[in-house]
């Protein structure tokens, strides 16, 4: 594939520059995983390694290849059915829960459709596709990204149900010394109207749920000025947090029930101590680390332990707009929530280390519209029953995230890399 | 009981007032009912007549006077556990799902319990309680109106659950002439800043969770001037909009297919036309009176096919605010909601008839704080996968809505009487 | 009902004094019940009171008048729907878990509906029914009589399930001094080839799945002289017997896993020891009385702890065949399983205070053939999944029991009167 | 590995000769295997390929190395937890349902297990390991055997998950010429006290529960001559065999309603006529070979259609125990059902093709007895909800079966290759 890619012709179109990065950047995270590890699914909510792997690159025949590139043939016309993920306007898929079951085709066989898409989008770019595509290459290239971040949590959930507990990059969340962040102080913001949401004339790439842009009334607001810990987490549980009904939401507290919470997802308590399952394999729990793969309940709850709450979407958007977008992201970091480090700052770890859950159902801005077709499926249908999460985590590409960037998963969800940032009222 | 609550003393205290007519209501409210209809469950959501009795009646003894009546000796100490409802501080509770198997106590005894509560409040009045007291009396009340109204409901979904078909008060939604309400029109609201909610200062009541008053933005916005009708509806069903998954919210499509969802609740098509179940029992299905027993999905999916959406609930606040506060609810009315009539007025319906889905997600107001103890057990655990409905319905107590009201509910619930009023933006 | 009753057209024809006396049996057994008592029901396994009322006289409606009784006209359409349990033959069916929501007709107007069949039944029988007539209603009158003990055992399940444990009958189960019936013995007998099953030509009814009489090869064989107590269940609780995988057939050992079963059903260890819950309400555990209430699976896990077995249903009825039919039945008794009392003898217990539980898997004997039409339902579809069960119980109507009489149900059942009596081989 | 196997060492035990033999032919067969098609489970019945291969070494590993072979080291600790099936005395076990998330160990590494488990039990065989070990390591080739079986059925459910239908191995169940086997005729057998079971003094092997040899009375009886077709198949399926409720048991008809099925597992039709998926990919329907991948119920829903039933297990004994042990098994055979061939006997196809259902529970004999230890898990802990099977299938490994043989499943499996003979009276 490399040859192909680093060909010139990428560059001929800004697009293509993108196209080639992201493409590769997929490859190389698959490169630690046996056919075998590519290809069970651990829960329904996950999805086999092979399949996003394959499912991005259907996602750029399906959408760009076949309407634009004449003559283009597709790698295998079976793979529409079994690589696509959610839309229903292109045709009947394969059931979602059915997805580990597919042995066939082999990771090797799945990285040659990447490599045939590839070659084909190469000879589009050469040829220049026009704005329509060039609009939904961005875009796949942005899905492409968001499914880079869900393969290595979902690997992560795989490699947790084996008692083994294989490491996916042995090098990855290592043991290091780190110290104690200090108290946590709360910084205020200033509301009134304000403006939020991704505005197309910035030219640069948002969702179609980031946008319209659009004016808000805040009340004046705190926030705290870095994550909740790790040390943190152990008193609650240590002061019976997840025993008192009352911290909890009511749906909440059934899954506490139902399901035996009793700490995040992954920690184990071991004769030397708290544990956790992570990207290197079992790690001692580091105290000043950022909490994370918690639900948005337990988060709640813990705010509400606390004293404190989540913040609004809107004012986690406020207060990010102006601080630089920096921070633990995946490539360059551990692929694990780090400890504080680094120079003050008024609020600090807000963008990368966790998703911080926010207290915002995920809902449609004022005036939004879904595009028409398929691509209209993006977002728009899930805004039901979500909560939204912002600020991208240790997991998330670099360059992926921006503050108007909402991300959103059911309240329950646990495998995401996903922790807690308080706020309060003046 | 009737000789206690006419005493003058009830007088004596306004909130006695208040107390003595509620609960005469729901005495009445139970008289259709034999001892077997006021037993069981028809399912999880729903609770037995007899439960909703006793539990009201628990409320006034465990809240009210068991604190503030010296000496008041309960009136069968295992009630407690039988007839809390979700009050976690208020010790262990009978198991939910398993409410409709209490044929013991009878509804007799039921009835009798409710008078000996009623004796000892009665008395309290009559001393006069403190303003503690009338603090949880008063909310005492309006809880016993929202039971009044789901006695109703639960008891619709069990009689249709009985091929029977029994009805509750035979002279319920009379088979009456109506007209067609001509077509649906949009009428204007101007947007900016706007305080919603409920402000105490006002001296009405308000559930905690309708607090506190405060600012939000709005763009301009119209508002349908009247209920989506049945009439509607049957287009909405033989277009196809049952088996369109564009249409639906992705949560909502799966609903579709699982519950096999084809019309709406209580909806049965027979050898002469649809037909739908009543608290009068079975009728035909009136194509001009406002849809109901749809749920949040259906609202939603319907208000799409229609190149519209539904409407917030600040838009609905702040449209209601203004208009006059009346409507077909329970008592004068039919038990069903009603083919428009009455006055002309630029939006109609907006009281009453049926409860509408908004598309806000329910959740905290800014600085909402719930209540120390029990009563803060109200609202406030319930703000995750509800949505909010405005505007009470047709066997909605008369008295108990308000423009700030905020009922609520999961989204694919369809055995309450909840409707459809559409939005769009300019 | 009682005028009707004691006609002498009864006598006219032996089938007819059998049936008045069985009907007016049933009336008895519903006298303690309420209304409300009568409706709901306790889990898709039993049923309501007012279902087995109505469901008998359905039988009696379909398959003996409406065939047989020119110008019968039935009490109300619908009730056959309403009250049909399993005869695909006979049309649509209510679903069986919803049988607990028909909270009309009431009580009075299922008593209603005996007395209308009633009426209609002793017209028939004044005129003499003919051969065919006379069969169904001889079924019709041992189908009452499996019915009336349903009755009974789904009363104490729906009233164990309310926390006030009410009464059936407050005299039942009396809390009488008892003594130690002393060791158990293994009473031997002598195998062969042995003839079993029930054969027509005695002249006494038999169900159709107690036939044909045929032969089997019998080995040597012991069986314990009376039944296994609750005494010596505690000791197999105390010794782990509920902890020991290895006691266990593997779905039991999951039903212990999956129900947290540590005890029979509807015992409960409280601060002054055992206690059960019977149709006399709450009592203390009698250790001398014998064990009932638990599954096949506990019954042979029980076996297993003992050294022993269970016999077969084929070595049980060869030694029950030359016993005295007595023991402790429904009517004189006390509706619950009784210590050992009364004069000495090689083998006791073997008729009344619980069902035995065998070994044997319910299977069609050689030669069975299902009766043609509905009555050909009765029994054969039932031959996969159950176990057989002997000997009747304290609740078993007088009369009702034969050596060859084979009850069955599934191997997890415990809220039927079901013990053990344990075998061993030479 | 081969280079181990083939020392004569293994010759010098009669026990090491039959071990090698077995593990060879387990090798041969995951040789078409990928290391993600030896992965996941198809369903919670099924086990992984790799699970197969890991869990018949870890047998011999923990049942004859580590308590025989004095110094041996297991090959890793962890694999007793992970390959353990259902022994509940031998520790701690990987739950079941989550066999398919075991990436890790790769199928490579689990043939180095193999090969481990192989070096250490040639040296075994080398020294002479006793009696008792000879006993234990016979038990395990046999036990691996019926793996090698399951490996096979196993792998075709999965694949058949699998929309691109991959094919095991492609020139299975050739697509080649059959003809009409003609009407099936009924072969009487004369019964009275005939002898069943395995007697150990024969000096072959059988399992625990195929004893102890025992007398059983049987009545004269007639068995098909031939296996029921797929052609015979589709008129049960076009005279709505599949509709008919009193055709069938009342679990099998609720299982044919909950869970759709209209045909044999396995079976499709497409424009072109009926076709199925086979250990060679999807082949289009044989109408005269034996239909297979049928349950229980539909197998007894078929016989009552034809007016007929299923044999017992001890009829089915009785014929087979005369005559010779041919058929179309595994190795020599197209991994298929075949259409009658061969040379006319008077009763043909009881060896192979499929395994006959029979009407027998799956029960102890008279003075069965589970061996002590582990070994004693084997069978006798299912005697509860199976039917037996009889006679192997064209995936049973040669020399595998037996006429005492039961091999049994729950009355709805479908997936193993199970098949239909008729019975009927005199």
């Amino acid at each position: 594939m490399r040859d192909t890619l680093d060909q010139p012709l990428w560059q001929a179109w800004s697009v293509g520059a993108h196209y080639a990065r992201v493409r590769e950047r997929t490859r190389l995270l698959a490169e630690p995983l046996s056919d075998a590890d590519a290809t069970p699914q651990s829960m329904p909510d996950a999805s086999p390694a092979k399949w996003h792997l394959a499912h991005t690159s259907w996602f750029f025949e399906a959408m760009v290849l076949v309407p634009h590139l004449p003559g283009y043939r597709p790698f295998n016309p079976d793979f529409g059915r079994l690589f696509n993920s959610y839309y229903e306007t292109m045709g009947e898929r394969h059931p979602r829960p059915q997805r580990g079951l597919l042995t066939r085709p082999s990771l090797e066989e799945v990285l040659a459709y990447r490599a045939h898409v590839d070659r084909a989008m190469a000879e589009l770019c050469a040829q220049g596709g026009g704005e329509a595509a060039a609009t939904i290459i961005e875009l796949g290239c942005h899905h492409e990204e968001q499914h880079q971040e869900l393969l290595l949590t979902d690997i992560l959930n795989l490699f947790a149900a084996n008692p083994l507990r294989p490491a996916y990059r042995p090098d990855a969340a290592p043991d290091t010394p780190s110290s104690d962040p200090g108290a946590m102080h709360f910084q205020a913001f200033v509301g009134g109207n304000v403006d939020v949401g991704h505005d197309p004339a910035d030219g640069c790439f948002g969702f179609d749920c980031e946008g319209p842009r659009h004016r808000v009334w805040l009340e004046d607001y705190k926030l705290g000025d870095r994550l909740v810990t790790n040390g943190e987490w152990l008193s609650f549980i240590e002061q019976d947090g997840y025993r008192d009904p009352l911290l909890w939401l009511s749906q909440g507290w059934a899954m506490v029930q139902e399901r035996g919470w009793q700490a995040p997802l992954y920690w184990e308590q071991g004769p030397d101590g708290w544990q956790t399952m992570t990207l290197g394999g079992m790690r001692r729990l580091d105290p000043h680390a950022p909490v994370t793969h918690v639900s948005l309940f337990e988060a709640d709850a813990f705010a509400r332990w606390a004293g404190k709450r989540l913040p609004t979407e809107f004012e986690w958007e406020h207060a990010a707009a102006a601080m630089p977008l920096v921070g633990n992201f995946a490539d360059s970091g551990p692929l694990a929530p780090r400890a504080l480090q680094g120079p003050a700052a008024p609020v600090r770890q807000m963008f990368g280390d966790v998703w911080e859950w926010t207290g915002s159902a995920f809902a449609p801005y004022p005036r939004f519209r879904p595009e028409p077709g398929a691509a209209g499926e993006y977002n728009g249908k899930f805004m039901s029953g979500q909560f939204v999460l912002r600020g991208g985590s240790c997991v998330t590409p670099p360059g992926h995230i921006r503050p108007t960037y909402r991300n959103f998963f059911p309240p329950d969800t646990r495998w995401q890399f996903s922790g807690v940032r308080l706020a309060e009222d003046f």
